[in-house]
């Protein structure tokens, strides 16, 4: 049966975001449900508000119902009371989850903020995922003082799948390489970077610093950062930097300082049970000492006002557009502690003096492995790397790995599950409607990362890579290639999926965008980069994919069909993972009047028959994808004000 | 399909919670479910942590699986995935919500506290809510001064429906009036009394304080409250006493010092849009200014420290043994300020203060009419009045109101509509999976107060109130009962409800607890004052009603089954609205060995075939309920040791 629709997005949720604003919410409520009235029901100042709907519109295929919305608190909750006395279902609630027939958790309202500082930008952008050793090297390796841990690794071979190897694993990629292919990214699409972190450290991913004062000379060094940053600048590009606000390294200046003396202002960065040899760790790791948020001193080097870390590197020379934070999820969390919404509200207040500073919107995302939704409604983390609610779900579905790659399940013992559409859907539409839209949509979705195998390893194929591709630009959140996923490579791990992007000219020469023939993994798939060139435009040129509500049409075993939904246009999106019966939509009900642009890529075709009163059929063969533009079957506003 | 269980009671929880405590959590897993391995994962420091639960017993109904669960953080989360890779349910979650196929949120984890400071004696306690005008006079009213709004009323006379009369209706109860009674609660099993406001007000509900300083003259001032606070010491009873901290009345002190003088320190004691005569209300109510909880005075004066309002009371001479906070939802919110928790957290600390000084252990029970869950989990209120998920389901299962009386849904606008037992059960455990249980344990259940219509009035018949109070105490949470509930009183709206108890002594003669025929509603039932001591009776007997976990057995229309879980026996509970089919349950999945007492009330039959392997039968002819004690099949202790 065909659901009631509202979303927090421009063609459902009418009016301008600020405290105080009168937004108007609409709903439509396809046949039968009929409602004979409809009761939003908005939490104010910690009381329910109750504010009749009013029927706009009337179609043969269901009605229009709007009511208005104050944006009176930070966090404005609301859901609808839909009553039909006379019918099989007198007593319903439509709330971010669905659909219930029994009162529901406050925690699934629609939720807006009134005051939401989260970046403009962040909504257009498609995100690239560097791993700095692994990109391009500008300068040849062998002219690097590397540290004597480091191995030295040739450029195409294949990377350490796990253990110490894989961090002293020294390819000799750096910043200026990264310059170097800016013309590639652009074609891509690309139009932020995300770097994994550039400060020196004990190892080549890292995340163990040694000091948070200077850029990595195997990198280039702080210059380099600044041409870097200059140059995607200059091309209105986007810089988003890591920073480990968890711990630092064993070998970090504030750690040893600590080390050498149990009364300098550094040892109260960390918590030592023993000084100096017994400390509180990163998961018991001793090389990660973890960083004590109870300390201010600390708070204030790292986190806090214009001499921070945080600040630093956001100010010029630098001017990086934002932070990726490393372990958010524990930053604070130690015990009975729990200063992480302090530490997050800190960060983002020293990014806010930046942005009074320097003009620049900035963007704050938090590393956050799974559920991330109880950090995500402060003035803190503006989103995430939202593998709770894009990437698990997603490999959940179309996962088929090799199994003699011996893929888990993201941190669990046991394989990758194989799920239905209907709990896929169930799954991410619940989570969502756990936080704001705007922290969905100022997250970073990822097919993979530096943290995980690579899709293409955990699908298993070209056809599932590319469902899994149209999945990534078309879902609300950042789209965020992980460099090398583009051209197919695969990884078995974390560790295994850094693997080098094979340029054809060697560091030292001038350098060109040409890609050769085979990476570290094997053969490059350039139908894949095509695709992913295609996507990537189609995203740019949609309104309703970056800046859309989201809707869920339909979702069963094999199929998925999504909906962004916007005022120039909603957009239709199909997923297929395999062949399935063919289904019809009565494009009333969705409710469109026209179709407008079709894109049916691989196993998937479209069929339209008729306008408004006519009906979109799906018919997949084989795993494919499409996307369908669809007009609405009034202009949006007539119908608003046809009272 | 039987469901696996586990709670956090003492029966599937096993252990003293303290910071550092490693608990033994103990799952049931029935047949068909069988599965390979049983993963719990713990949120520890904000990540999840998988530990392995190892199958510690198999009968033939099932299998009994054990993990450690360690209490590191304020709150503790954790959840438990059953693999099955060759069932039909490959993979599942079981969390405090239920099963999901797919990933769910950590938000209906099962969720435990490190340092739960909420009072034992909550646990025991059996509540009753007087409305101070309307239980007894112990002086006749003649020989007080009441104020010129005062009016009149004769005491058995039916109390104003709504308006401005009903706050000015002058009744003449006193606090000696309620001492004069104590054996006759005492007889209905009650051991903790809460009083609505006694302070001096604009109205006889006394929500518009006019000061915090002293108890009112027409309920015998500071002394009666002495004298009946120490009475109910003496027997072991214990006294909760009600403190408006959202807003005073409009002829409050601080209010009549702020109105008369901007500069005055009271002035920011409230929110002045312009001074004098436009200020922030509760709720559009110019009687009712709201504090402003951003004054750093108010606070003071009102919840921190020995010299608070807070303390005053709970010290000697007064020595109340807690607060319910009027209007907790909304105290320290408006619009884009949010200080609820900073409030609540003010106030618990105080009250801890003066458990260190007083040794007397301190319930704060916060007013919400909604889902509190949010607000649930801190260190500040310990419970709330339970409508949401006590009140408002039961109500929705069980109403049928006489149309003429024109109830509304506790603030919605519509009818009280009529729920099947499934919704109504998944609604409640939905919610109460949003906190720990202990929250649910120290909140009051409530049939209804002065604040709503009586239950007898929302449920139409004696039948149906009998089935009602059977929940009542039963349920995890403090029965509560408003005055007069346990005669069968009626009322239309909170105002109606607020009738007097018809004592056969008038006032100023030696005091009896005989009650008469009749009261200002009409005859009273005798046939429900005795099943509420009877019931009340078996509570204080069973420590399963009072300490055990919560399991949903059965819901399905008309009959709902929940167990309470303890190692010292099982209690099953059955209610019944109407007759239903047989409905038999096999003890051995329960699991159970043999039934012990059986209270069989009204239209329900219990009937028992065999020991382990047998089956209970639950038969309703007609709406009635019931309560089984069962032993578990093993001894609970060789079960978990049988490696």
């Amino acid at each position: 049966m065909s659901q009631p629709h509202h979303d927090t997005g421009p063609a459902y949720l009418l009016g301008t975001h600020q405290p105080g604003a009168e937004l108007t919410a609409r709903l439509w409520v396809p046949e039968p449900w009929e409602p004979e009235r409809v009761i939003v029901r908005q939490v104010v100042d910690g009381e329910p508000a109750l504010i009749p709907a009013t029927l706009v519109a009337k179609t043969r295929a269901g009605s229009w119902w709007e009511a208005t919305i104050r944006l009176v608190n930070p966090v404005n909750h609301y859901r609808f009371l839909l009553l039909s006395p006379h019918s099989e279902h007198p007593y319903v609630w439509f709330h971010a989850a669905g659909l219930a027939d029994h009162d529901v958790p406050d925690a699934t309202d629609f939720q807006v903020l009134a005051d939401d500082d989260a970046p403009d930008w962040v909504l257009d952008a498609v995100c690239y995922q560097i791993f700095p050793d692994r990109f391009a090297a500008h300068t040849p390796p062998r002219e690097r003082i590397a540290p004597a841990w480091a191995q030295a690794h040739e450029w195409l071979e294949e990377p350490p799948v796990a253990g110490p190897p894989s961090g002293a694993a020294w390819y000799g990629g750096d910043l200026d390489g990264i310059a170097d292919h800016l013309d590639y990214l652009q074609e891509l699409g690309i139009n932020t970077l995300y770097l994994t972190p550039i400060f020196p450290a004990g190892s080549l991913h890292r995340y163990d610093a040694t000091t948070f004062d200077h850029v990595d000379e195997l990198l280039g060094g702080d210059a380099a950062l600044v041409r870097l940053s200059s140059a995607l600048h200059e091309r209105g590009m986007r810089l988003l930097l890591d920073l480990t606000t968890n711990h630092t390294g064993v070998g970090h200046d504030w750690f040893r300082s600590a080390v050498a003396d149990e009364h300098s202002p550094e040892a109260g960065f960390y918590t030592f049970d023993r000084h100096p040899d017994q400390y509180v760790t990163w998961m018991g790791v001793k090389e990660m000492p973890k960083l004590n948020h109870c300390s201010d001193a600390m708070r204030d080097r790292l986190l806090r006002g214009p001499d921070s870390v945080t600040a630093h590197w956001l100010l010029p020379p630098f001017n990086a557009d934002g932070w990726r934070t490393d372990v958010a999820n524990m930053t604070g969390r130690s015990g009975m502690v729990d200063l992480a919404h302090q530490a997050a509200t800190d960060m983002r207040a020293t990014m806010r003096q930046v942005e009074a500073t320097t003009g620049r919107p900035l963007w704050l995302v938090a590393e956050h492995g799974h559920d991330a939704s109880g950090d995500l409604t402060g003035p803190g983390w503006q989103g995430t790397m939202n593998y709770h609610g894009f990437t698990r779900p997603l490999w959940s579905w179309l996962a088929s790995p090799d199994p003699d790659d011996g893929l888990t399940w993201l941190g669990i013992p046991t394989g990758i599950p194989s799920l239905p559409a209907q709990s896929i859907a169930q799954g991410v539409r619940e989570y969502a409607a756990h936080m704001p839209a705007t922290s969905i949509a100022h997250s970073m979705n990822l097919l993979g990362s530096h943290d995980t195998p690579r899709i293409r390893t955990v699908v298993g194929s070209r056809e599932a890579q590319l469902v899994a591709a149209t999945a990534l630009f078309t879902a609300p959140g950042v789209p965020t290639v992980f460099s090398g996923d583009e051209l197919g490579a695969t990884g078995r791990t974390g560790e295994h999926a850094r693997t080098t992007m094979p340029w054809t000219t060697p560091p030292g020469t001038t350098p060109t965008d040409d890609i050769g023939p085979v990476g570290a993994w094997g053969a490059v798939d350039r139908v894949v980069l095509e695709r992913y060139r295609h996507l990537s435009r189609l995203r740019h040129e949609l309104p309703a994919l970056r800046r859309g509500g989201m809707r869920w049409v339909y979702a069963d075993d094999g199929l998925i069909v999504w909906m962004r939904t916007h005022p120039d246009g909603d957009v239709l999106v199909v997923l297929a993972r395999a062949a399935c019966a063919p289904l019809s939509l009565p494009l009333a009900t969705l409710p469109a009047g026209t179709a407008g642009e079709v894109e049916a890529m691989d196993g998937v075709e479209i069929t339209i028959l008729g306008d408004a009163g006519g009906e979109l059929t799906i018919h997949a063969t084989a795993p494919g994808s499409a996307i369908v533009l669809l007009h609405p079957a009034l202009p949006r506003s007539e119908c608003a004000y046809a009272r």
